[in-house]
């Protein structure tokens, strides 16, 4: 028998859609591409933000940037399975990928990442 | 009655000096002026760190660095007359402030601060 705990932590949930190796690789690429790209943007406004500190309270509001960046991008850059359409459906709804980065996924997929995008789209109007 | 909890929080150690107005003004003078000294350090270095960022390691470096010299600024920087000695002490040890801006405080007061100065000497020794 098999408790609710474990086959939370042990198993795929039963409706999570399956990921075909290819279409791993495609998401993983997009995936990074976007990662890749927040990064960078980060980085560039730590340089500005750092280039501007003139007192203390600047310091601790460049710490306060950092720590909650990092916090966000910890929980938006989720690569599990069970996750994946969603988290390309918020990178695609914040513009950090286009469908053109998707090409290749399965029409099932396409259809779980775009509604959750528009449903982002929907609960931020 | 005094309960010890409330002792502890609302009055003076028994054995804690006696700041006279005079010499709460030449410590602050001192203190501030090393805290100031201190937070412009971590100024520069912040923004050092920041120009040679090239990936996010470098950048999660730098929050870690600012979580940190807060939580130490925050810790060395405590101006109750119980800590008082201590505190001088401890920037005087770190050569942040020397004897000469102290000049006006009481011989007791001075022992005291040299006498914590030695013993983080003999302990970093």
């Amino acid at each position: 028998m098999t408790s609710p705990s474990a086959a939370q932590h042990h198993y795929p949930y039963q409706n999570e859609p399956t990921w075909s190796r290819s279409e791993k690789a495609i998401a993983r690429k997009a995936f990074d591409a976007a990662l890749g790209r927040e990064l960078h943007e980060v980085i560039q406004e730590t340089k500005k933000m750092a280039s501007q500190i003139h007192q203390s309270s600047d310091l601790w509001d460049l710490e306060y940037y950092l720590t909650e960046r990092r916090k966000e991008i910890d929980r938006k850059y989720d690569f599990r399975s069970s996750r994946l359409s969603d988290v390309l459906g918020r990178l695609l709804y914040e513009n950090r990928l286009g469908e053109e980065d998707l090409r290749g996924l399965r029409e099932e997929k396409m259809k779980s990442v775009r509604s959750f995008a528009q449903f982002l789209r929907n609960g931020a109007a």
